[in-house]
């Protein structure tokens, strides 16, 4: 088990497109969503992933397993809805954004992510950096499983 | 992922104590149970288990994951109830017979289960062998954490 702390922003132009280092194709779906049961293939590994509910909308307990990249694209097929996204990573120092650039029904929606190690790390906010959306459920990728932001 | 395919019986009496050759106590609890999503502790292992819909009421799909047990044990503080029972085993030729006994709200239950490699295998029925239950949902573990025995 671990801690998840991550705050979660909009983007306020494309010059982050420039600095990206890496980029992997997402697809996921949600088993349920109270408490989250998530089921994911990145590139070409499975991941079943538990989170516990936010008692202050930034952090939350997480539990990761890798498991067979089979056994998750079978496991997508017992999900309502699979969000596909693609991922793009840019290093900051000893920070990564995580930028999530989503397709399909949510087409149209970028949302810039930062996993810190704890909830008062200091970090630098880019100029592409746009307004936070940390704790906005709507942001969260299982609502937008379930409510997509073409439906916004 | 595997294809369980399993029936269930009650007891008609009390023989099988005697040819008991393994017990074990269980806990698990249910994250979800559309599709499942089972946490269980079994002595000094953890798992995590997704059960897919059955078609005919004995097989099912079934995909799981031996975890840390200390994961397991702050999962199942997740799952809004915990079922406690012991597992006695009960070897009969190939197969093996799996007499769980429930403890707390479910106390009085006893249900014996045996996995099948196929549909049609056949096998012998002990004297002790009661009612046939295979497919009757009250009797599904995640039915008996909502509803429990004592309620019925």
């Amino acid at each position: 088990m671990a801690i998840e702390i991550e705050r979660k922003f909009l983007l306020a132009n494309d010059a982050w497109r420039s600095q990206i280092q890496h980029s992997t194709r997402i697809a996921q779906g949600y088993l349920a969503t109270d408490p989250t049961v998530r089921v994911r293939v990145k590139g070409t590994t499975g991941f079943l992933t538990i989170k516990g509910k936010s008692a202050d909308g930034i952090s939350r307990a997480e539990f990761e397993y890798p498991i067979p990249v089979e056994d998750a694209l079978e496991l997508l097929n017992l999900c309502p809805n699979v969000l596909d996204k693609t991922r793009h990573l840019i290093s900051q120092g000893n920070l990564t954004w995580e930028i999530d650039e989503f397709h399909g029904d949510n087409a149209g929606l970028i949302v810039a992510e930062l996993e810190l190690p704890a909830i008062d790390t200091p970090f630098e906010k880019p100029d592409w950096l746009g307004q936070e959306v940390t704790g906005d459920v709507r942001y969260y990728n299982s609502m937008l499983s379930q409510t997509p932001y073409c439906r916004w």
